[in-house]
């Protein structure tokens, strides 16, 4: 904990160089909100914090109490003029002796960083601290410069103001700042809007500072860990860079990640050693996946657990889901609405699971949905099977017991029970309970029509209403409604 | 508009390198042919161009006619003997007072590049004028070397007949000149054949220029703008470049790449602002996308337009297609050739739609095949539908109008239309009309024989015949084929 | 082949920093087994082989053996004291005048290197000759270092021991020694035991030689050719620059790779010219491509052969199968379990085929499964068919001759045949035999309720028990069950 140590935050601005209508501040960086990485950050350091916001406020405000509750403090810039302005706003706010300002756009930064600058702050006495970080490419040209100037004072200007050159003013100014209360109450006022872009950069605190001979300090922070995130490209970079991190954590937890560049994995997920992650996988939204796992390329696991030695195969999709030990799923399959598939389960190709429970060791290996379906231990659902979940208005289950057999192309009209044992034929339509170790059957016979094909191919003409799929439709058949 | 100036470009060699059958210069990059990179630039400039073409010359001329119409003029060169003897074969063309001459294999070249060497030769009044490019590590092995020479000469030295020392000749020829054409008719012929490869170089030009002290004069550009493309490695990294600049060109405008570094663009895409782009996707063939759509992870979208705030679920194919605003489709769906899919309609997984329109608020959600297929809006299409399109021979439709049900499992056989408001039962096949509002039954009973699936399991000797999941088919079956 | 020397391969170490249950030495590269990498350089180079194994012996033993026979030479390390007590372990088998020593675990050594360190050890008559590579950064921490005393001596000094500065010592220890028998012989007993790790080191072996005034000498080596692999992150290493190698060379045999740093292939498989690899596509286990075959992104090609003019389009699983010419396959296709599609045949989209043959020019393309199927010629397979190849004990085959059209949603009951230009209804279920140029039918025919459907839109509660998508579902209905 840094002791008499408080946080305002800035995150009023609007993200013009995004070119979207949505504030930067709530773009995703591995699963989290680019805010949440500073609020979080701050939080773990046990600092009280206060953001100012203003651009889509609403937004913002909702995203940082969604996680923290009401631990945050929030003051509104309702105009934006400038980060020495958002400060401004924030006047009332300033409770401890010692103030921290950040911008609420850079996912990077470290605790120890912060720590470090609070350590030098105190132990140096000074009245305003503030990060460097050596940048002489054009990645810093959004950046204002460090600028000692020849009376040996230091001041900051602002990356739009600055004409020199990048190798003889080689350090930006992070945006992070430490100054004493009594000094930035006394001086923030005196900070006076800038000619050109008529906005108050908080900036002009250190020429002030460097004016009155106030103690400054500097710490230097790898360019990487203060990067702020200006635009689109910029993002990506910052999300490159926590996604790696990312990665590197889990391969020396006992991962194995086949083509490591290309997967994607969010900040809260965790993984079992032993397991292997393929080629463009996704993790995502607080997935646990247990030890000895595989999960194959092309597939997706979103707010999902798995145990331990789980197989999925490639190209899956698995969403709120619950999976068990040794169980088998895909290639193919989407299984997903608060869906348990119990250990041993295996779910197949072209399958997808909605709001249902799969029993240990039962089947549904091939093209098939099961929606709203209570489904036992040790049951089989043949190929192509159907739940008809849907009624046009209400949703209905459909229970099958325990070691009942579906046979293939089965329509399972819901709600309906299949009970123990049962068996349904291939085929079938079932729209009524089956009772325990029963056959049901509710499919017509097969008739042959011997040389009917070879007819039906070559004598077109005295068949024109036939249709070669449909076989059996003749002219009577445009005659068979009934009335009810 | 570069006045006096003409281009020849030379597209007549063979691709040995490549080590297919195919010239190199219809190799797509971004999804453009790579010869048209460098004659839609020269169109761009409106430049009246030249192609000497010669290797598979059809192939080439089909291209740039397809793109340009009769704008381009070709002359051939029947048989390949060096760059020199290419323009050679162009020598009735040369009607401007000045001649641009590039190779055909340059996809990044830009125009500034071009009016650059136009304007340095024009204001030096040079005779030959050329580009350089700095390079001295095996990349540049395959270009000629531009070697100073002792008495002041210039020449260029061949890529196979240099022997010296990139970093003593750190620059090459990237192999675009302009040339005046009164110099460039006096002395095309005057270039001998070289005796080691047989050949006559282009190259030797530059020599002939300096030996009668014309004055000659370079620019330079990046290494990464002039590279020619001689082997798959060189297309893989010229189409690495190009797609980068694609991406950050789209970020610039307000689209959000995930994992941009495995996402595929072509050159003629658009996309709007808000939009996001998840990993692996493929935008190809002029797709035009819409504000604030979201295409999840390994979807590809080819020749398609989305409206705006469409969603694209993960795996998913769309080609041909044009989707409406607020319609979500996917995952694991492959809409193709000509297929509408109307606002606020809803495309789910496994489901196959061909040569169909679904309307508004419309759904076919789960494991479907529509194929020609004109469906009305606020319909629903249960799991399991397939539209039997095909009779053998022809393809017909399956009409479905406007609040229509159709249930699960069932098979429509075209030519065939269910009216307004009309119910389909679960498992039927549907053969013939459906009038509004009624209900359509197509399907056998259900039967339970109870017990039957306990006796089959233990007694199987007794029945033989019986398959398990046929269930119904006994020996009488086999004799049940009847006559016409 | 190199002359009297043999080699001893050091693999019975734990992978600790693995940090999982398995030792490094059977993961994966490009397909293939860490420790194959060097026992198969080793055969290439003719040189017999003994193996130190210790820790999960059986398993590495078991991967050496299933593909060297009984070539190579077992000797175990029961306990692991190090690697001076791993060779003393194997002293019974020094046969040969010169040993040459190396670790398991260095996929990337070329057999060049190995020549020239024996070249240079034979030419200086040396006593010991070791590999030694620049490296001054992190990558090299796990490495001994070689260390120049002042008296000219030479000695290693294991990683964990050292602490001087790697800029000063800025050559490693490979782990690749040649030693003369009788020196080893004679001094491997001499090797003491470090006090800190309690470890015999085999990099000692050098001061002592050096001690005695040896003559020893070195060769130096690029360090990305003798890395060893440590952990996850150096696997994933060695795997990128493997897999590169890899991509590079079949580009040079005229493959076209799309978005190349997002493909996997493995070490033993082959591709023909003229062939495109899409993005993200894995070619796995021995697979074997034609030439101008397509292969669309995301799809899965393991232990299969595809002839010429092979089309896979994107999101296909091909695994254990052969494919002939220009047949073509998917999207959304999962083919396995030693199948065969005949050329030109097509297999469409959401389609499963296993265990069967599926004639030349015939087409299963939409939402199928066929397992045991047995499909002729010229055959077509309608949407949503299914074999039911499965009775609840077992297998049986579908077969289905040259002509035959199956009707769409087909419910195929095996063991059953189709005949030569059978044709078969839509919607049928199947269960018997069906003879040539017949027609079979096996459905219920389709009868319409007039204005049904409004009533039970509007009337629901006098229709208590009727499902909208059961449709005919009545109160009798639970009544229905009968014995047998």
């Amino acid at each position: 904990m840094l002791r008499n140590l408080q946080a305002i935050v800035l995150a009023a601005g609007k993200s013009t160089p995004f070119n979207t209508d949505k504030t930067k501040l709530v773009e995703k960086i591995c699963g989290q909100e680019m805010i949440l990485y500073t609020t979080r950050l701050l939080e773990s350091l046990c600092m009280p914090t206060t953001v100012v916001v203003g651009h889509q406020k609403e937004l913002v405000q909702e995203v940082i109490t969604k996680k923290h509750g009401d631990k945050v403090h929030f003051v509104t810039q309702e105009e934006q003029h400038g980060t020495a302005h958002a400060i401004l706003c924030a006047r009332d706010s300033f409770n401890e002796e010692h103030i921290l300002i950040m911008n609420g756009d850079m996912p990077l930064v470290s605790g120890e960083i912060i720590e470090k600058l609070y350590t030098k702050h105190m132990s140096t006495n000074s009245t305003v601290s503030f990060i460097v970080a050596h940048n002489d490419d054009p990645s810093g040209r959004f950046y204002g410069r460090v600028v000692q100037q020849e009376n040996n004072k230091i001041m900051i200007v602002e990356a739009k103001e600055f004409n020199g050159d990048f190798n003889d003013h080689c350090f930006i100014n992070a945006g992070i700042y430490i100054v004493t209360k009594s000094f930035l109450q006394a001086n923030i006022d005196e900070i006076e809007k800038d000619e050109t872009s008529k906005q108050f950069y908080f900036t002009d605190i250190i020429k002030i500072a460097s004016d009155q001979n106030q103690p400054i300090t500097t710490i230097q922070a790898p360019f990487d860990r203060i990067r702020g995130i200006n635009n689109f490209q910029e993002l990506w970079a910052a999300e490159h860079i926590k996604r790696s991190e990312l990665i590197k954590y889990w391969m020396d937890h006992g991962v194995r990640f086949s083509v490591a560049q290309n997967v994607h994995i969010d900040l809260d997920v965790t993984i079992g050693s032993g397991t292997y992650i393929g080629c463009g996988v996704h993790i995502q939204r607080g997935s646990s996946l247990g030890k000895n796992c595989f999960v194959h390329e092309f597939s997706a696991i979103e707010n999902s657990t798995l145990a331990d030695s789980v197989t999925i195969y490639s190209h899956c999709i698995v969403k709120d889901t619950h999976i068990g030990s040794y169980a088998k799923v895909g290639p193919f399959a989407h299984i997903t609405e608060n869906t348990t598939i119990q250990a041993h389960a295996v779910v197949g190709n072209f399958v997808e699971v909605k709001r249902s429970v799969i029993g240990a060791y039962s089947k549904a290996k091939h093209l098939t949905y099961l929606g709203d379906a209570d489904i036992g231990a040790n049951v089989n659902i043949g190929a192509g099977t159907i739940t008809c979940n849907h009624d046009g208005k209400n949703k209905h289950t459909t229970t099958i017991k325990d070691g009942a057999y579906i046979g293939s192309n089965n329509t399972l009209v819901a709600p309906v029970t299949i009970d123990e044992n049962a068996f349904t034929a291939a085929g079938s339509t079932i729209t009524s309970f089956v009772p325990k170790d029963a056959l049901a059957i509710g499919r017509a016979r097969q008739i042959n029509k011997d040389g009917y094909a070879a007819k039906l191919r070559t004598g077109k003409q005295e068949q024109e209403d036939a249709s070669f799929i449909g076989a059996v439709k003749t002219n009577k058949d445009t005659k068979l409604s009934e009335g009810t």
